[in-house]
C-alpha cells in the first residue's frame, strides 16, 4: 500500500453518526468538481442493497457532485423503504451541497436487514461537508471500514505526454469477497482528463485484474461497488480513446491503484494469516485458467492447509481436478510451492524432501504455481488462508 | 442411521495392517456370491486415484467376486506406481480368493500422494479373509473409517411382488464431501435378483437423491466411489426392467439406505455442530433449486452463522443472489427458519423478533426454507455447520 495522494478537484469529509462506533469515523463525503466524468462497477448480486440500485440509477442520469458513504449499515435487504432511505439521505446531501438530487451516489456497507440510520445521517451531513478536504483521504478510508483491521491506501504517478497525472484509491473489504466485480467498497480518483466512455472502459478493465481476481471466501456481497473519478484538473491532454500510448500508461496506472487495493483486502482478509498467489499456467484458454485458480483458492482444505503452512499439494491436486474441464488435457500437470516442485508425472516429485516443503510453507507469503502443460494462458487469483479467526470473526459479527 | 441387516451371499472380512491404527482395523474385504450383479458409480474428478481407475477398468470386464477397501492412504497422486500397487493388492487376493484379478475391485481412502503400503496389504489379507462373516457389516462400517467419528450403516427391508428383500449400506466421509458424485466410499448390497442394466439405473438415481445432494466443504475427493450388489438370493422375481411397481419399491428402498448413509456423513461432517437442510422450492427447474441449494449450502458466511446459531438470513440472500439467474423472477422470494418467516416482500419479515429467530436456531437441526414463488420445483441439500473444529481437524490431519 502507498499513502493517498491528493487529486486536485476532489475533496473527503468524515465524521462519526455516533450510533455503534462513538470512538471512530463512520460516514464520508467525496465532493466531486464540476466537469469531472465518473465510471462505476457494482455488484452482480440479484439482491442488491437499496443504496445500489439508486446509485447506478442516478449515475445514468448525469455526473456525480457527491459519493455518499456509510459503514455498519448495508441498508440491503430493507425493501421499499430502504429505497426511500437511501433517496432521502441523498436529498439532504444534495440540499446542504446545492446539487441535483441525482448528482449524489449512495454507498452503504455493513449489516444486512437493518434500517438505515437516516435522522442520524441528515444530522451528521453538515459536520462531513464542514471537514471536507483535499488531504481527507486517509479520514475516509478509515471511515468506511468494516471488520477491516486496516485502511486500504493506493496512490501512482504516471506521465502522460509529458504531464504528471496521479491516481489515487481507498478500498474497504475483509469478508464477502469473491470474484464476481468489485466485491467490496472501493473509491479512485485521478486529476486526468478521461471522456465517460474511455473511462468505463478503463475501470472495466482494471476491475477484471484487480477486484474480480481476489477471494477471501468465495461469497459476493449486495452492496459492492468501484469508483473512478477523473477530475481533468492536470493540464494534461483529455483522453476520448481507449488506446494509444498516453492511454495504455493511463490504463496501467489506473490498474495497479485496483491491484493494489484488491492485494491489500485480502492481506487483511477475516482471520487471514498468509497471502496467497494461485498461479496457474499452460492452459488454453485464460477461462480454463482462472477456473482452475479460483476453485484452488476457494477450497477450504487447501485453505485450511495454508493456515497449517502444510504443504498439502494432494488437497490443491484435488481442487485443480475438481475444476478442470474434461476435454483439457491435464497430463503434463506440475504444482510448484514457493518455487519448490512437488509434484510432476502424476505423482510427488522426485525427491521432494517433507522437510524442505515444509520449510516452502513457512512464511507469510505463499506463490502456488500450477501448470497444465497444455497451452500458452495464464492467470492469477489472490487469496489468504481459513484460520479459527475466520470462523470466531463470522460467528460473532453480523453482516 | 440403522443397524446393518447380512445380506445372503455377502460376507465382510476386516482385520488390520498396524501401520497407524494399531488400535483398530484399516483393511475390509467384501466377498461377494457368484451369480451376483454390481453396479458402481465414481468420483468426476480428473485425477482420480488408482484404486479408482483399476476398479472401473475390472469393472467393465467381469463381475466382481470381491472389493478390497482400505483405510489411512488414498493411492492418489501417485503415478504409475500407484497403480502398480493397487493391481498387486488385486492380484494377491484374486490368488488368496481363488478368483481372476479383474474380479476385484480396489477402495482407498486416506492421505493422498504416499506409497501404498503393499506388503502389508497382501500380508493382511489372510487374517482378512479368515474374518469373512455374514454379520461382519459392523466392523467393515469401522474399518472404512477416516476423520469420521461415528461408523454409518443402514438397512432397509421391503416386499417385491410379496417377498421380502433387504438392501444394507455401509458409508464412510467426513470431509472433501461436496455433491459431484459420491464423494465418499459407500458400499450397499441387496439379496434381490437385479439385471446389471435395471441395478445401474438404480443406483444412478439412488446416489443423485443422496450423495450428490451432500456438501461439507465443497470440495470433491479423487477416492469417491459407491458400489451396490445384487446377490439374487431372495426368492424374488428377478428384476429386468428399471420400471413398474416392484422396481419402484426396490428403487425406493435402495435410495432410502443411500440418503440415510449421505445425512449421516453430513451429521459427522468435520467439526460439525448443526445437521441443516436447505430446501429450496418455487423454481422453474430442479437444476435451479440445485444451483440455488448448492450456493446457500457451501457459503462460509452462512455456514459460519449456523455454527453461531445466528439466524443472519442477509447472509442467506447473499448467497440465493449469487446463485439466482438473471433470467428469473425472484421478486417473491421467502426465506423461513425452522419454519418462522424471516424474509418476505423484498426485506425482514413483519413482525419478526430477533428473540424468536435465535430460539429457532438454537437447535441442533436446521431446516432452511427458501421459495422463489417463480414456479413449481424443488430440490433440497444437506449439510452442516463451519465451527473452528473444522479447521483444527484440517489443519492438523494430512489429508
Amino acid at each position: 500500500m502507498t499513502a493517498p495522494s491528493p487529486i486536485s478537484g476532489i475533496r473527503w469529509g468524515s465524521t462519526s453518526l455516533g450510533v455503534r462506533r462513538p470512538d471512530r469515523d463512520d460516514l464520508a463525503v467525496m465532493a466531486i468538481a464540476e466537469g469531472s466524468t465518473c465510471a462505476a462497477v457494482f455488484t452482480r448480486n440479484r439482491f442488491p442493497a437499496a443504496p445500489v440500485t439508486l446509485a447506478r440509477e442516478h449515475l445514468a442520469l448525469t455526473a456525480p457532485r457527491f459519493l455518499l458513504v456509510n459503514s455498519g449499515n448495508a441498508n440491503a435487504g430493507t425493501g421499499a423503504p430502504g429505497m426511500r432511505d437511501a433517496l432521502a439521505t441523498c436529498r439532504a446531501l444534495a440540499v446542504h451541497g446545492d446539487c441535483a438530487t441525482e448528482a449524489v451516489l449512495p454507498f452503504s456497507t455493513g449489516i444486512i436487514g437493518e434500517p438505515l440510520p437516516v435522522a442520524r445521517i441528515t444530522e451528521a451531513l453538515p459536520r462531513a461537508l464542514e471537514a471536507l478536504a483535499d488531504d481527507g483521504w486517509a479520514g475516509a478510508a478509515r471511515a468506511i471500514m468494516t471488520t477491516d483491521t486496516v485502511p486500504k491506501t493506493s496512490a501512482v504517478t504516471v506521465s502522460i505526454g509529458g504531464t504528471l497525472v496521479t491516481v489515487t484509491g481507498i478500498a474497504k473489504g475483509a469478508g464477502m469477497i469473491a470474484p464476481d466485480m468489485a466485491t467490496l467498497l472501493a473509491f479512485v480518483a485521478t486529476d486526468a482528463a478521461v471522456s465517460k466512455p474511455v473511462l468505463d472502459a478503463c475501470l472495466q478493465h482494471a476491475v477484471a485484474q484487480s477486484f474480480n481476481r481476489i477471494t477471501v471466501d468465495g461469497d459476493t456481497s449486495t452492496n459492492d461497488a468501484c469508483v473512478l473519478v477523473a477530475t481533468a484538473r492536470a493540464p494534461a491532454q483529455p483522453m476520448t480513446e481507449p488506446a494509444g500510448e498516453a492511454y495504455q500508461a493511463f490504463s496501467s496506472a489506473v490498474t495497479e491503484v485496483c491491484r493494489t487495493l484488491a492485494q491489500a483486502i485480502v492481506r487483511d482478509g477475516e482471520g487471514a494469516t498468509k497471502f496467497v498467489a494461485i498461479e496457474v499456467g499452460g492452459c488454453p484458454s485464460e477461462g480454463a485458467a482462472l477456473q482452475i485458480a479460483r476453485a484452488v483458492a476457494n477450497s477450504p482444505l487447501v485453505k485450511t492447509a495454508l493456515f497449517a503452512s502444510d504443504p498439502n499439494w494432494g488437497r490443491i491436486l484435488a481442487a485443480v481436478g475438481r475444476a478442470v474441464s474434461p476435454d483439457i488435457d491435464a497430463e503434463g500437470l506440475t504444482i510448484h510451492l514457493n518455487g519448490l516442485c512437488v509434484f510432476r508425472d502424476g505423482a510427488r516429485a522426485a525427491g521432494l524432501s517433507e522437510e524442505n516443503a515444509r520449510a516452502a510453507m513457512t512464511v507469510p507469503e505463499i506463490v502456488i504455481a500450477i501448470d497444465l502443460g497444455s497451452g500458452r494462458h495464464a492467470a492469477t487469483v489472490w487469496t489468504c488462508d481459513l484460520s479459527y479467526d475466520y470462523v470466531r470473526i463470522n460467528a460473532e459479527y453480523r453482516s
